[in-house]
């Protein structure tokens, strides 16, 4: 396995992969890495021939209030685990590399990231966006793997490969949960024994909705109030938002309807740390 | 000379291009081709293998008041030109396969598109950067060139593939003039025989400037009212701006200082004309 920090040396190993005939796929990360980021590695592994892992908490996609600065890293134990999982190059550049401090250029989904966790986060999938298109052009992948636990995120890379014409095979892997159901998360290191706890209560409360869809409830806003009080009960967390939309198109779904597949996702916050967590009830 | 309207088949031929171990050359263009855009063709001929020259009259990259329904189209002239000169793909899709109905992303460089031109067209360089970020998408091309008549555009593209990481290198070729020193630019066909003829000044104004500052006049302000002057007496123009930049960062210049590459730039209208010219004196 090859550490590569330099984004020329990246492109132009890149370049020679491809050249000899082989299917790049890349898996980018922040870093911190963890079953749910392992599970996209295998996904890469299998479909294709070169794969790509990249690691890099990326400044532009939180916003200043955020946890930027106490984002957990830790590339040495990040690199243990590629290399186990017979990753070809783990790309981790430095911070000043792929931000110029004239940094100009951004690119932006509109609409669909105006709501959920856009609503919330206003500057933070222009973040992602932008780090992505940059980091398909470094490292030239054919396939690209993401985690549905960052359900819209998968939906707006999507819409920025198919609006931009980016010729790379998008692949959502499913979220890789605890065995008492809560989301992998880099972030779960923040919480403390209470909160990780209690924290099961998200999914506890979206697989309730999820039955109560597929038992006939076509009242949302009957569901989500249960919903509500399920979290709430728990004394520690507020609620961003719980919501229920068309998992393609994100527009907002008001009565259930199982001729759509709808993405029920929702977000809180305990203390300092926020957590989100989603389900999608297939038609 | 094969031409692509496909955007799929166009990303194909350029993997298998790029795979035979060819350097792919890319001209992007609004077609109409002229003198200038055929130099910009001899520039990719010379410094690739195969040569795709790019036909779209992009509609992102106009305003609603501007000249996209008037802009004058010729297909099958624009075929015969560049068969002659030897290209080996006209790739010239169909608006509706380049934006489709749900389209929502854009590409933005920030600061250097809201002066100068970017004052006048707000929402103009966004749709440039985008569609040439999707052309980019698309042709996949080792080289891409552009011409020095639209100056600012080709700092914002070079701005562009700078921050984002296309891995492309971008060529910027001379503005070509009529023998009395006009521009070419499609858009010269839409003036009269009187305006034809004093939209000279413009060359004359530029060249007049280039000289003062060749000869160490510092102010600015003095150099530019004389400009105007030239320009107004001909009473049919307005001026949208003259100004004066560094060639490479686009910051104003108010004292000419031979240290830096100075661009001086202008935008006048004539009736529904708008026409920009500019010159570069060198350090």
């Amino acid at each position: 396995m090859q550490l590569i920090t330099s984004i020329l040396e990246m492109q132009q190993l890149a370049d020679k992969v491809r050249n000899s005939g082989n299917k790049i796929g890349v898996v980018p990360t922040m870093g911190y890495l963890h079953e749910g980021h392992i599970s996209l590695i295998r996904i890469a592994k299998q479909n294709s021939d070169f794969v790509v892992t990249t690691i890099f908490v990326n400044p532009t996609q939180f916003a200043p209030n955020e946890d930027f600065e106490k984002y957990p890293r830790d590339l040495n134990r990040d690199l243990a685990i590629c290399r186990a999982e017979d990753v070809d190059v783990v790309f981790a550049p430095d911070t000043s590399a792929m931000y110029n401090s004239d940094f100009l250029t951004f690119v932006n989904v509109e609409k669909i990231t105006s709501i959920l966790e856009g609503k919330f986060r206003p500057t933070h999938f222009r973040g992602v966006t932008t780090v992505v298109a940059k980091l398909f052009n470094i490292t030239k992948p054919h396939i690209a793997i993401f985690g549905q636990k960052d359900a819209q995120q998968a939906i707006v890379i999507k819409k920025m490969v198919k609006d931009l014409n980016f010729d790379i095979n998008i692949l959502i892997g499913p979220t890789i949960r605890e065995t008492d159901g809560l989301a992998m998360s880099s972030r779960n290191v923040y919480l403390n024994n209470d909160e990780r706890r209690k924290a099961t209560v998200l999914y506890q409360s979206l697989k309730f909705a999820e039955s109560e869809i597929i038992k006939g409830q076509t009242n949302i806003d009957t569901i989500k109030s249960v919903m509500e009080k399920m979290i709430l009960e728990k004394q520690i967390f507020t609620i961003d938002y719980i919501s229920f939309n068309d998992a393609e198109t994100l527009e907002e779904i008001k009565i259930a309807d199982l001729n759509k597949s709808i993405l029920i996702s929702l977000a809180v916050r305990t203390g300092k740390v926020r957590l989100i967590d989603n389900i999608v009830v297939k038609r």
